[in-house]
């Protein structure tokens, strides 16, 4: 092939193979959101049609990529879970996380107008994403990882939920409201809503207090004492060596016809997990009746 | 803060800044376009929308991102490049190469109905991208890259302009054609279409046969003789220390100012790169008259 | 300092730190040891002496760096493993692949004249090790690891005391004895041995069919059933977050205190793991009664 | 094979290729020499047996890997250079960085009675490296590191020399000693060991003054102007593919007919390089015509 005389560039191409057997995270967030969301004319604290837009593109991608098992998104970030056994890509990293960072953006593109009818994007400041990959070795460590974004949601929403009632309904500058909160703790933030403006933080709404959990749906099991479940998701469900290609496949398919839910629900504690094991063990659970 | 117990897991991102002085290339592609391709009804070999629409999306990359100082498009590939010098996002390689996917994919999907017009894009069958960053050591090695993509472009599209003619006009089956190319030249090829079909290859379209390069305009130079225009290369134009971010601001405005071309030509041989040397030296040129 | 204008060079320092809660691995490997053995005179098919300098060198290392739990040696090669929970050198990956190396070929110079007493090295031959790290998840893939090097042994012995043995005792040229062995499996080596030389391989010595195993001495723990010990070993001993420095100086300093034993025994089924707790846990055991 | 049920741990092996066409410099540290001097005596400021051990084990690393262009020492430290067009090991980090820690220790180790002859090495401490390996994108960059390292050498040796004068001869504590130096510039030290104690630092041996340069002797070159130097080194001397096989170990033999010789010479000008410019090119020089 005459090409050949700089096909040698081909080996400055390094090999970004991810361990096998680690569970695979991959962050995406908004790049700028902080002026994209004045731009635009986000509500605050929350926008319900931004947090709707961005699980609708969330959605996509688990259909997309049925080798996901789990996303998780607040704000303006998500988190898209493969899978120990994931062979993906032979695992390589960047070949992972621009597929999603690509088709994250592809569909929030696409889907804006149906989210935000009245508001056109605007050329030269279009939304968009960056992304990274990160390893976790075993299932504790990457609930850790959940229950770490879970927090920040709660941390952050928290706060701004206290904040902005007390500039949008408390008339405060934002300066005051910022100075005032400094050093709150959240039973304080808690009182600062309930005494001055009546709000119940408990009651805001789940998908502002607990973020978007989505997963494929299949029957729930029976919440199992601790130490069963531990032995199954640790021993078990992994095999270190990897499944074949055509097992593969068949476990793509089965879960292609699963249903993506989005939910909102704690996933701090054991129960999310012990009901959904199909999660943990990346083996496809049993199809709810209705959806045979 | 509360959030201490789950933050360890912080702890598992890994570093990933690429090598200082050393050119990056972010190369992306699309995502099972050749697919794609009839479910759009993509003109064959090449279609010029399609084609232009690439573009259009990478000049919007590379306004965005006024350290990228060159970028080569061929069918639904494009490659970006930063200068040895550039300290975008401290040269970490995830967030480079998601930023720019990410935007170019943006950019693709909200134009795409200025160039198809009569072909909505359809949900499940969105275009997507996917790219890697690779690192050059030099400014030799780095335009070995850029011929090797030309010279693909040339090989790809004479070959597919062959085989499409033979097709489309020879009323040949695909296999048939497929069959009588195997094992052709250059010539072979040229032959074909000249003596068959009264096609002069040379007179097909200049972004059929170079691609498209992209780069910000100044005004250009006289053509230097070799030695000179090595040296400058290689040893002045290119500290050793990262300059200051001050520096980089000035720089990163002055890029801004100028005009991202489209441009059809030969990148392999010296004098592209002579008349331009602001590529190579990552020094923006003068700005032309009329931009002023 | 007049130093800062070279200084930058710095900063092509990349960083190099093993993923968290990995098990590491480092195994060497003797360099040019099939020449090397030639040179200096080794008995085929194992040579005791230097068999024993190995472990000499290898008891030495684990000695100066207590963070080591466990080592394993076959031939001119060793594997040794530091716990998921280990901190040092911040767990950078070239710094403790070469302390290792290095310490275990300073003792293996050092102490040759102790084995070889009558085979002086000779300059310009001098025995060198090369050396990798690698993680592993999770104790069941370090456990698969191990096994692997311990079956590795089994096949590499029995091949090696068959061959030999032809040679040797049964005066056949090294070729017809490789061609005799193609293709026979174990059963065929075994026969061979017994039927024609009347050697029962069963009886062979331990350090030749099993490799050696060294690892700190605690009391022996009775043999658990399966079940509590998997739990054990994969959820609570583990902990996520890494442990201080002062706790990793305790624990450094109980683990100077136990005697690094050399044994030959089976490291593939359970037994051995589940009466040595401590290796797997990464928490020193009870030290034996006379070595308080 | 038997051993197929383990032998998946393999994929955990991750590889760790430099990349092509730069500089390779693996750098080696004495481990804990602070103390180990202590241990052994060595003569302050500057301990001749030390250095000339230290270069001695250098020399037999040189012999050992023809593909090393140079090296340069400094107290307990050695850094080895390959260049760019270097495949040993197929630019392996870990092999390259292992190979060469393991055969200076072996070196080290072996060849210390010979330097101390009256102070035998004591086990439970001997002396160890550590190492690392750093890519350098071209000959300026690579240069820079390398004066780096000689103006430490000089900062390093002015300020010991200094401070041991000042207890040794000048009677101070340590204590006062490092509280007088403290601020103090070059001039400031040059004119306490000329006033106080008669010493011109110009005086002192070279060897403690300048490091030591490690490279493989060739025929001398008259000093070439700057500008033709420049572009020999960048652009002509480093082909972007790599040469073949048999070229590689051509050239290797023709290295290992060149003496390795000690020098302590500046090698921040140019003149050293301008010298020699087998160093940057890569390509044996003409041996000196006594060694043919």
């Amino acid at each position: 092939m005459a090409n050949s005389k700089y096909e040698y560039v081909k080996s400055f191409e390094q090999p970004d193979v991810l361990l096998p057997n680690t569970w695979i995270v991959i962050r995406i967030d908004g790049r700028g959101f902080h002026k994209l969301s004045d731009r635009y004319g986000f509500v605050k604290p929350n926008d319900r049609r931004a947090l709707d837009l961005m699980n609708a593109a969330a959605v996509e991608v688990m259909k997309e990529l049925p080798d996901l098992c789990l996303a998780y998104g607040i704000s303006d970030e998500y988190s898209f879970a493969f899978h120990p056994s994931c062979q993906l890509f032979e695992r390589r990293s960047a070949k992972l996380v621009t597929t999603i960072v690509s088709t994250f953006t592809a569909y929030y593109i696409y889907l804006w107008a149906t989210y935000f009818p009245d508001t056109p994007l605007q050329p030269g400041g279009l939304p968009s994403f960056d992304g990274r990959a990160v390893m976790y070795p075993n299932s504790r460590i990457f609930r850790d990882y959940m229950s770490w974004r879970q927090v920040d949601c709660h941390i952050n929403n928290l706060y701004n939920t206290t904040f902005w009632t007390m500039v949008q309904q408390g008339g405060m500058s934002n300066t005051d409201a910022e100075q005032e909160l400094k050093g709150t703790v959240s039973s304080d933030k808690n009182e600062i809503l309930f005494q001055r403006f009546g709000i119940n933080y408990n009651n805001e709404e789940e998908i502002y207090k607990k973020g978007s959990v989505l997963y494929r749906q299949y029957q729930l099991e029976d919440a199992k004492p601790r130490s069963e479940f531990s032995k199954a998701e640790d021993e078990e469900d992994v095999p270190g060596a990897p499944a074949s290609r055509s097992q593969q496949d068949k476990i793509r398919k089965l879960r292609r016809k699963a249903q993506v839910v989005v939910d909102h629900v704690d996933i701090i504690k054991d129960e999310f997990w012990e009901r959904r094991p199909w999660i943990l063990s990346g083996k496809p659970g049993k199809l709810p009746a209705e959806a045979k």
